[in-house]
């Protein structure tokens, strides 16, 4: 399918397992022509090249006479496996002696360390999948939250890909119209209609604005919502960042059998990232939005996408609290004005906030904090997101979606200005050539080598 | 085979593979007799219920309609499995997300989180190994260096079982003929044959004395040779470890795709590990062996198997040296011998000092670190060990054989004595009791808990 310099006739092995001292179990993963003939080497058992794909089989790794491991070999006869090749998983006890061991046997029988992201590249060259296909791969086993589960997963079952297979149908089929009048440019023939291109083009230039515009909810969805608490010292900023973390933390002790790396600073609300910036700086500074920690504060705030504004009622009178306020309006970031402590308000005093349309919380003890959830929710506004829609989360097809843009509309300047065909048709070209590098229809080695390396040893 | 009350008809589940950031795949697994059909619950794919045992499934796991992953399924039908119940083990990207979601799915559906150790110890429980064997899976895991892997290995094979047993269904036999005699009490016969029983008895006896015995170099195998680098400040006992340690710290990161845990001041000799005690407590003293830092550093040093004296010729005469030998020398440790910056010695010197048979070595420069090596071997007497042989490593069973030897101590003074033969039959039974409690003919829960919470959970 490919012609690139990375297809490679080695049999690759790695730990496909995460490494670490806490499992039962690892797997030990091959691809390549040789892959069952190199464990079957070493395996003592069933003969491994007369077995069907798909079947488990056990019996022992060894050494010469050494047993090294009692293990359960999986054979996937190529092209019924991820890669397209012949695919072998060797299931170890989960001791990284024993790991150590059996790589090393096997190479030293022919197989090669795989490099980062191997495996799926070699899924990608086979045609086993696209290129976006392949990257999503990557971000489904980095999503933390349900949103970028659902993103993620959405683009390895080809939704994204689709898409943009339309389009560049779309696109192909005038680019041939186009090339068709360059070999009659004697005649002076259009076959092309211009008129038919102009809104094509148009239509797909939507289309492509609309998935850049995705970007920024979908990066959103992937990477956390960007949110500074801020407020002067000792309103309870740390209290009511315990108060969501906790909860959370919570909820996710109560699967076991998974252990969780300790994440600072992030709360999941009802599927969505919030990832707490820190202020640290602006926590230092006595007065927060005012004199001059301003542009220290401005600055940090600015990288937000929502800011809490919180206050503590029984520290501030609400003339102080309204020009805070006022100074936060004027950063144009959404933000939610807090009052802490509203537990030891009178009903007067809450009548007299209300002008600030607040919510009433108290960090200490819990009141309020589910509705503030709430409320950060549709702060965000991904109330109205449908995680069924293609996004796009990926920064390198923004660019190509972005380039494809600029050629689109020079195609478009081509069709009302006075140019020749064998410039519009490079200018479709151009951006079939963007639309292509997404996909993996068109690709270079670097660019395959600077996608591939960023996954781990192993996939 | 048992009635335990930890007998369970539970199907549980738990994460299989080690958790973390760093793998490409996971592995879930459950077992017990709903684990296909609750698999085939959330299964999109073939129909898990109508396929073979030791068969691989691709298809997605739903929550509804909503895909939680793509998977393989690995399907093996109960006996022909691990557990001997039937276990389904769930490939899946390794997301700690998709992980968290399958595991929390399937427990709504009717599956229960495994506790620690819980596969391993249903396959006990429903005899698909002794509780040696079980016990050495979790020894396998930890296992470490060639030397404690053999061991796990060989013990997890049923080696160590097989002696056991051999030993007892000869007590067995004689037990039963002591017990026949009761039944003709009144007759006074004698059908087992005092001598032989005496004979055999001390057969045995010799058997469990070596079994103990090997306890001491079992367990050095299995857990390390604990060193002590002795010397005098600056004589160079850092660069020496380090000269040790970063040796072999490069001989591991050989093997691409594993990655090691940082393991502080313990290095592996041609697979034995020698783990080197903190002596920062010798290392504050200013005189090692002498004067009033003599017995904390005695007391630090009799925690050794082997002290590597060392010294720094350039800064110690010949005679000071003699008398902390002799020091040493008195603690009855094996000990090696070393001068350092042996480089900078005149053959002269050299001469001088071979009195003390020592080692030239130059731990800066990586000089004799190889002889070093092959006399810290030497010096521990590993050479003469065979780990095919039958070693014991686990506390628990040399306890039990203690106990063993101590009722047939009894047994032996019963001989000799005018004793009855119902007291002479319990002090055998008494033995058959100790001997079963290591292979798990002979349990009772609380040992079974105690063990199996030591292992992970998954396994």
């Amino acid at each position: 399918m490919s012609t690139s310099s990375l297809i490679s006739q080695d049999t690759i092995i790695a730990l496909a397992t995460s490494p670490g001292a806490n499992g039962a179990i690892a797997v030990i993963r091959l691809s390549g022509s040789e892959a069952i003939s190199l464990v079957n080497q070493v395996f003592k058992g069933k003969d491994l090249s007369k077995q069907a794909s798909h079947t488990v089989h056990f019996g022992t790794i060894r050494d010469g006479e050494q047993i090294i491991d009692e293990v359960l070999i999986t054979l996937f006869v190529g092209p019924n496996s991820y890669t397209k090749e012949n695919v072998v998983e060797i299931s170890t006890h989960n001791s990284k002696y024993i790991i150590e061991r059996i790589i090393g046997l096997l190479i030293k029988k022919g197989a090669r360390a795989a490099k980062a992201g191997e495996f799926t590249l070699r899924a990608f060259l086979n045609g086993g999948m696209d290129l976006s296909q392949a990257e999503a791969v990557a971000d489904l086993i980095a999503s933390n939250s349900a949103a970028s589960h659902q993103i993620a997963m959405q683009q390895m079952r080809g939704g994204f890909s689709n898409q943009l297979q339309k389009l560049r149908e779309d696109l192909v089929h005038f680019a041939s119209l186009i090339e068709l009048e360059l070999d009659f440019a004697e005649e002076d023939v259009e076959f092309a209609n211009r008129e038919q291109l102009r809104s094509l083009i148009q239509e797909i230039h939507q289309v492509i604005s609309k998935l850049i515009r995705s970007f920024e909810q979908g990066n959103v969805l992937k990477n956390g919502v960007p949110v500074v608490i801020a407020g002067k010292p000792n309103v309870g900023k740390s209290t009511l960042l315990n108060a969501l973390l906790n909860e959370e933390r919570a909820i996710v002790s109560d699967i076991a059998g998974t252990t969780r790396d300790t994440i600072e600073d992030e709360i999941n609300i009802h599927g969505v990232t919030f990832r707490f910036i820190d202020t640290a700086g602006i926590r230092d500074t006595e007065d927060v939005i005012e004199a001059k920690g301003v542009e220290r504060t401005r600055e940090k705030m600015k990288q937000a996408r929502l800011i809490i504004y919180l206050f503590d009622p029984t520290q501030d009178y609400i003339a102080a609290v309204q020009s805070q306020i006022e100074e936060v309006r004027s950063l144009n970031i959404p933000f939610v004005t807090i009052i802490n402590k509203s537990d030891l308000l009178s009903e007067g005093e809450r009548m007299e906030y209300a002008v600030l349309n607040p919510i009433y919380i108290s960090a200490k003890q819990g009141l309020g904090i589910e509705e503030l959830k709430d409320e950060l929710l549709n702060q965000v506004n991904l109330s109205n997101i449908n995680t069924e829609d293609v996004m796009v989360t990926n920064i390198r097809h923004v660019e190509a979606l972005q380039h494809t843009q600029e050629a689109l509309e020079k195609v478009l300047y081509g069709i009302d200005n006075p140019i020749t065909s064998d410039f519009l048709a490079m200018d479709i070209r151009q951006a079939l050539q963007y639309l292509g590098e997404i996909t993996g229809t068109v690709t270079t080695d670097d660019l395959l080598e600077n996608i591939f390396s960023k996954f781990c040893i192993g996939k």
